[in-house]
């Protein structure tokens, strides 16, 4: 899958492209000064989705639970565009498998997307990650992020959460 | 498992005991009242877990989205006796499996869990069960909830959610 050998970059630095300073510079003029901790908030935001990607093979390997903000949730749910503020967080854990039980282990990482229409190159959306520390993580936002959202989420604003009742 | 036989009784609602009448009358009068739907806004409390049930031979089969209310959160997170009125919700959806990636599918049930001193058969919490319509449930409280809660999270106030960070 496109989308996934994009997002192994993540864990393959010397794969990163030179292109990733420029970006870098790009996000900052576009305002994603945001980009230094995950929100301090987000476990007490509405529950989106949890979805277990067992196959270790897999780099999206982890347990995925999925929070919206109030913003983000009302999009979400009644559909329409996303307004600038609007943020979604991705906080992945280890799996832990036990007679086909699969639970989350200890915090892998906190994924973090932020509706800013600025973000032109990225869809209107700044793109964050982090490691379990809250440290931000190197990545290449467009290629790393953007293009998956591109090829696989066009038809919802580039947002792949859902709102599971 | 004890427990998961314990469970499976929902299921076969022909091993229900006739002790079942006796119980649902002793609810009542210990005040069980909030027994007609669902929390309303379950949704909107904290997310406390997640755990995917993937083998279809486990009567718990499911994807378990779990939230408390801000006072069992807050028990939950800092310990101590949970006061009454503290709710925990288990939503259960169905398990949808693509190459090793676990999303919930359609809702299966509701299960919830209210704390309320007077429900002394079942720990001094009232069980309660949901059918993905918001209709209750028919079940035993003691064999079908309390034993497993008793034999599984006697140390933590019969309660198994745990607050993943």
């Amino acid at each position: 899958m496109k989308s996934i050998t994009g997002f192994a970059r993540w864990f393959v630095p010397a794969l990163v492209p030179s292109l990733l300073s420029i970006l870098f510079v790009f996000a900052a003029v576009a305002g994603a000064a945001e980009g230094t901790a995950p929100p301090k908030d987000f476990r007490s935001w509405a529950h989106s989705k949890s979805t277990v990607v067992a196959d270790k093979g897999n780099p999206l390997h982890g347990v995925h639970n999925q929070y919206a903000n109030k913003s983000a949730l009302r999009t979400l749910r009644k559909g329409g565009e996303y307004k600038d503020g609007a943020i979604f967080v991705d906080s992945v854990n280890t799996v832990v498998e036990t007679n086909g039980i699969y639970a989350p282990g200890p915090k892998a990482k906190t994924l973090v997307m932020i509706k800013d229409r600025k973000a032109k190159a990225t869809g209107g959306w700044v793109f964050e990650a982090y490691d379990p520390a809250g440290k931000p993580l190197k990545f290449d936002p467009v290629k790393d992020c953007f293009e998956c959202h591109l090829s696989g989420a066009k038809e919802s604003g580039f947002v792949f959460h859902k709102y599971a009742e």
